[in-house]
């Protein structure tokens, strides 16, 4: 199945997360790469990496703020894509955190991400994809799609962001 | 902070999985318990009891289907009621899977989730809180409320659940 975490709310990654954890305790074969995030970035790197080795890829550069930045962010979303396209013929999950992300950027290109699809599709892997904007075509390619929604946020009661929960 | 995932929409109980893992990569201390689910009824389990020992509790009756089921439910929640306060005297995240379902079955009563509101607020706890169905007093109680709305979901193109995703 092809699932999309996306909206503007919290709980994209960290569904994408329990949803590997799911499967890791049913005996699946999981693979986790992130898009942008660098390997220090968030708290769930270094539990996943213990549980996947191999199969946890983090080596983005952050988030995309400068045009210059493109090329040496680009060169690490080819290489994140090319672990990809290996893990889908050698286990039965993948999740692509920040994949949405990354497309808007245009960091991973829409035929880059059909094609894993359709990877995805032949090879029987659950494809988990999470990031703000889902492409139309995208909702009608997936199975299952979910809008995480902010129905109330602290932030903008001035609280900062805070370690274990937003990162 | 006080946090709830809600909505119609898959992701409430994995968005509040993966804050669990988020968090104990961040080294802080997590209890996790689940309201309703048996000990052997979903993935996440097996990993989570790993990872927490006895600060993973899951020892309800499943899902509360007939009245004459509620005593020995009821006997449950209020054991994992008692575990919960004791964890809240000593962890940083306290996870309660499933809390608002408990809540509207009335296994968990609404002076209890206060009570475990408030004294999670007084211990500089985080509180996570999962289910279907939150309340406006909650709402306007808690920090951050997500969600999580279904797009499109699979069961309505007939495909059964999964092993790995569902549960």
């Amino acid at each position: 199945m092809i699932l999309v975490n996306t909206g503007k709310g919290k709980g994209k990654t960290t569904a994408s997360i329990g949803i590997a954890i799911r499967a890791i305790g049913q005996n699946l074969t999981v693979a986790f790469g992130q898009f942008m995030k660098r390997n220090d970035q968030a708290g769930e790197q270094t539990v996943l990496a213990n549980l996947l080795g191999e199969r946890f890829h983090a080596k983005g550069k952050g988030f995309l703020t400068r045009p210059e930045q493109f090329p040496s962010h680009r060169a690490a979303s080819e290489e994140l894509i090319g672990w990809a396209r290996e893990q889908l013929a050698a286990v039965d999950m993948l999740v692509l955190d920040e994949a949405l992300y990354a497309l808007q950027s245009e960091l991973l290109q829409e035929n880059e991400l059909r094609d894993l699809i359709a990877m995805a599709r032949k090879q029987d892997v659950h494809l988990i994809l999470s990031g703000r904007g889902c492409p139309q075509w995208l909702e009608e390619e997936a199975d299952l799609v979910t809008e995480m929604t902010e129905i109330k946020h602290p932030y903008k009661k001035g609280i900062p962001a805070q370690k274990g929960i937003e990162f």
